[in-house]
Parts: structure tokens; C-alpha cells; sequence
């Protein structure tokens, strides 16, 4: 494994842990940030500027991996300077979604040697003093696999990754974006009808009768607005088609409560996918050799298993 | 308080729990059951037999409140024996659906002096080998409070639910079925549509990207499927206009997001259903008169609170 130095542009709550798994593995790190999160970042004895274009610049003369872990509407911005000072750098990041993510790339930074990130971890808390080491300890890390990417660079993204304890899950950009559609952004979106059902009676009967089901199925309702908000909006094509899978299988669901009064299919088919879920929890974990074809990484991430090393 | 005598009809998890605790609280408890919950429950020392007639005879004699802890299906069965052994006692239930089971009392005993109840207290198991006497401790156990019944039977049964341990909402039979459709069954349906549309792909990528949101709201899509059906399926005509209202709600925000792809309308009303929800969670608890008037105690379950005993 290379011992790759890493420079992290954004020190919130995913860049600031992803400076200390990577400082705890032994990598050379460095980066810029908001004020107060590189206040913070420095007083914690990290070396953490405002100064985005020395951060870069050190990063181009070193051959550095530059992590871009600023929320999707700051990206143009920095990816100006990324393509100004540092423009052929070796670049991934570690937004929630990536096509929007891999076009403004495109756009902005067109040189860069660009592999996209998505660390799937995370609490309701932000910014520097939240983060922690092991926040992406046994977490899923995804790794875009898409056909003409640059292998040194997925490479270097899957040891960060690795370095930082988590397992890479090879998927390409637009199969992302539609799985956590389906398993991320639609849980947030069902659980904010479902509350917003729950509260909706004249008077509080309901909410004083709601056990554990309603409990767990409003949890993530309770995130803060603007998380959600940003969040799925930023995937709202994949998004759609989601929606309409649930809308489709809500409205048929009614269609047989109202005709029949049976609800055996829905209700098994999602003890099947619940099942299904169970099964495909822990994957068994693979190791490739260097210089896979992106092909058969894909595939790997589409049978629900991971990467977690390199073969000899 | 009274030391009335219980006669439970259902060994099960409901029934075998309360036997157990209206033992502890010192009440002379006895019972009927199936065979083999009847077997478990005489091993441990309790007086349950598989002779239904001889059971409700006992409880005719001494003037008992009789509980019937069986499935919906089950009831007709059960209410002949009462209409034929023990006609006018002292009779509630602990049906999570409470309209169907007035209409079957109404039907088959209509001489009983029967007065609804629903404790929303369970696991995932069933039998009496799954009850223990704390089941309920902390619950909230709906005593139907329609106007016309059986004051003195409200408050047997009433006082039973005390002497477990639970807190009692008063709700009229209707209001409660379309309660509990909002808060209980429709989670159900919700959790089974997300967890069919996560393994509705062609490959298992979803599942491996899915983390605590799609855990959490698929949880209850885990439970064996026969208990939901039985639970929704009994509550038909309540739980038609809770899913009329998710998929209103999840229609518009479909339209909200292919239109101007915004989504704050949905997640800002589930954020405060949620917070209502958070807030209306730990009742205060009120102790009311004897023989209170019932309206002023649908008053009590409406605004969200609880009875915790009698006052004086």
C-alpha cells in the first residue's frame, strides 16, 4: 500500500474524521475549511487553513489524493481553485450523490483525475468537533467504478478508505445515485408522510396511542430540514423513479384493501425484502488484484459484497 | 379498589401475561385456553383449563370480569359460550381492532356487559411460554368510553389495567380504530412498501448501501406476516382513509418534486409530526372521579393523556 499524503478540502463532521482516521493511519495530512471548523481543526493540533489555494498547491507538489468534503453547493467554488492551482491532482470526494457530483467536476475541474466517494456514515451532529476516527469503522464506502476512470486513483480512494476502516463498495455513478433513492433518501421521505400522518388528526388520540412502530418508522423525520432537504434534492432523478416504485405499490396495496380487504401481497412481499435485507447485511468481504477491470469491480458491489484488500 | 376475580379466555402472550400479572397484584386469576397453551399455563401453576363452559360458569358464580384474550376470528366461538354460560358478565377483550369486536359482542352475547379494552403492549413471539407479567407495565391500555356502557365495568376494567401496570386512555371504538390505523398499522404498510422497493432491483447493490434509515423503517416488515394481516386486515374501513391520506401526501410531493424539485412542504411537516409526537410521549396522568362522565374521559385520551387512578 502506498502511504498516499492526503489533503482534505472542508473540515465538518465527515472531512474532520476523515483527517483523523487518515492522521491515526499514518498518512501525512493537511487541509482547509470554513473559519471556525480550521479554528478548531488547528486548536486540535491539525494543520488546517483558510487558505484553500496553499492547501491545494502543497497538495499538486506533492502528488497528493485531494478529498473535496464541502456539501454539493460549494463545489463549484472550490473546484475553480482545484482546476486554478492544483488541476491535474489526483481527486475524489464525499457527497451523498454522484452524478451531480461527476458533472460538475466535468465542468468546473475537466483535467482533474477524478474518481468519486461516498463514505456512508454520519450522525444528526456537524462540523469539526463532531467528528471522530473511527466514524467510518465497518461502514460501506463507495467508490465510483465507472468504465474510463483512472485505476491509480481508484486505487489511492480504496486505501483512504481502507486506512480509514471502512469497506469499498465499487458501484457506477448512476447505479448509486439509484440505490440510495431507494434505500436512504426514500426512508426519509416515507417517514416524513408517515409522521406527518400521525400528527394530522384534530386532536393528540393518535400520537398518545404510537408504540414502537411508529417510533422507528418517524426516527429519521426527526433530522434536521435542511440535511434532508439537501440531501435529496441533489438526487432528484433517481429520486422520481423511487417514489413512484413506492406510489405504485401504495396505490395497488389500496386498490386491494378497498376491493378484496387483503394485503397479503404487499405485506409479504415486504417481509421478503426485509429478509432479503437481512441476508445481504454482512457481505463476506473480497480481495482483488491491482488493476482490476472496472467491469468486474462493479460487479462485485451488484451482488451486495465489498472490497476490502489487495490480492498478494 | 375492588379485588374483583379474572377470568381469562386466551392463554397466549396477551392473555398468559395478564394472567400472571393480575396474580401478582394479587387478584384470584383462572382461565381457558387451547391445549397446548393450557398445559404450559397449568405447569406454572396456573389454573387454566381447556373447558371453556366451566371457566366462564366460575366466573357467572362469582360475579368475575371476564377478558377475552383470542384473535378476532376466534370470538363468535367464544361469545356463544358466554351468551350460553355466563350471559350477562362482566366481559372485555384485548382486540388490538375495537368496532369489529362491538359488532361480534352485539351479535352473539348481546347481554353481556361488555366494555372494550386494548392494551398496545407485544413482541414477535406468541404463546403463553412468550408472556410475563411486566408486559405491560408503562402501556397504554385503551378502555373504550363510548356513551351507554357499563360505568362500573369502565372501572373493572379500568383497575385491571392499573394492577399491570399500564395507564388507561379512554377512546370512543371508532376513534381508536382510526387511531391506531394512523399510528399502528399504517407503519406496517409503509415499512413493507420500503422494504420491497430496497430489493426491488436486479442485484443486491441497494441492500449493501442500505444503513440505519432503511433498518429503522423496515424493522416492523420483519414481524411474521399472518400477525399483520390479522391486525390490518380486521381494521379495514379505518385504515383505507390513513392510506388515502399517505398516498395523498406522497402524491403531491411526487408532483412537488418533478416539478420545481422541491421537497420542503413533506419534510418540514414530517419533522413537526415528529416533534409533536416527541413531545405528547409521556403523559402526564390524571386521577378522575368514580363514575366520571364518559365524555369528559374521551376528553382525556383526546388531548393525549392518560388515567392513572381514582381520585380521593
Amino acid at each position: 500500500m502506498t502511504q498516499r499524503a492526503v489533503c482534505v478540502i472542508g473540515a465538518g463532521l465527515i472531512g474532520g474524521s476523515l483527517l483523523r482516521a487518515a492522521e491515526q493511519a499514518g498518512r501525512t495530512v493537511w487541509g482547509a475549511s470554513t473559519a471556525a471548523d480550521a479554528a478548531d481543526a488547528h486548536a486540535d493540533g491539525f494543520d488546517v487553513t483558510t487558505d484553500t489555494d496553499a492547501a491545494l498547491r502543497r497538495a499538486a507538489e506533492t502528488d497528493a489524493l485531494v478529498v473535496l468534503a464541502v456539501p454539493l453547493p460549494a463545489l463549484p467554488d472550490v473546484l475553480r481553485r482545484v482546476d486554478a492551482v492544483a488541476p491535474a491532482c489526483r481527486l475524489t470526494d464525499t457527497v451523498s450523490v454522484k452524478v451531480a457530483v461527476a458533472d460538475t467536476v466535468e465542468r468546473y475541474a475537466p483535467r482533474a483525475r477524478f474518481v468519486g466517494g461516498h463514505p456512508m456514515a454520519g450522525t444528526a451532529e456537524s462540523g469539526w468537533a463532531a467528528g471522530k476516527a473511527d466514524l467510518f469503522a465497518g461502514a460501506a464506502w463507495v467508490v465510483a467504478s465507472d468504465d474510463g476512470l483512472d485505476l491509480d486513483v481508484w486505487a489511492d480512494v480504496a486505501e483512504l478508505a481502507w486506512a480509514c476502516g471502512a469497506r469499498v463498495v465499487p458501484a457506477a455513478t448512476d447505479e448509486h445515485d439509484i440505490a440510495v433513492a431507494r434505500v436512504s433518501h426514500l426512508p426519509h421521505l416515507l417517514a416524513a408522510v408517515l409522521a406527518a400522518v400521525g400528527a394530522a388528526g384534530d386532536d393528540d388520540l393518535p400520537l398518545a396511542l404510537a408504540a414502537s412502530s411508529f417510533a422507528d418508522g418517524t426516527r429519521v423525520a426527526g433530522t434536521r430540514p435542511e440535511l434532508v432537504l439537501a440531501m435529496c434534492e441533489g438526487n432528484r432523478d433517481a429520486l422520481l423513479g423511487a417514489v413512484d416504485d413506492a406510489l405504485g405499490r401504495l396505490g395497488a396495496m389500496r386498490g386491494a384493501l378497498a376491493s378484496t380487504g387483503g394485503l397479503a401481497a404487499t405485506v409479504r412481499a415486504g417481509h421478503a425484502g426485509r429478509q432479503r435485507w437481512a441476508a445481504a447485511r454482512d457481505p463476506q468481504g473480497v480481495q482483488v488484484k491491482r488493476r482490476s477491470s472496472l467491469s468486474a469491480l462493479r460487479d462485485i458491489g451488484r451482488r451486495g459484497d465489498a472490497v476490502v484488500g489487495w490480492k498478494d
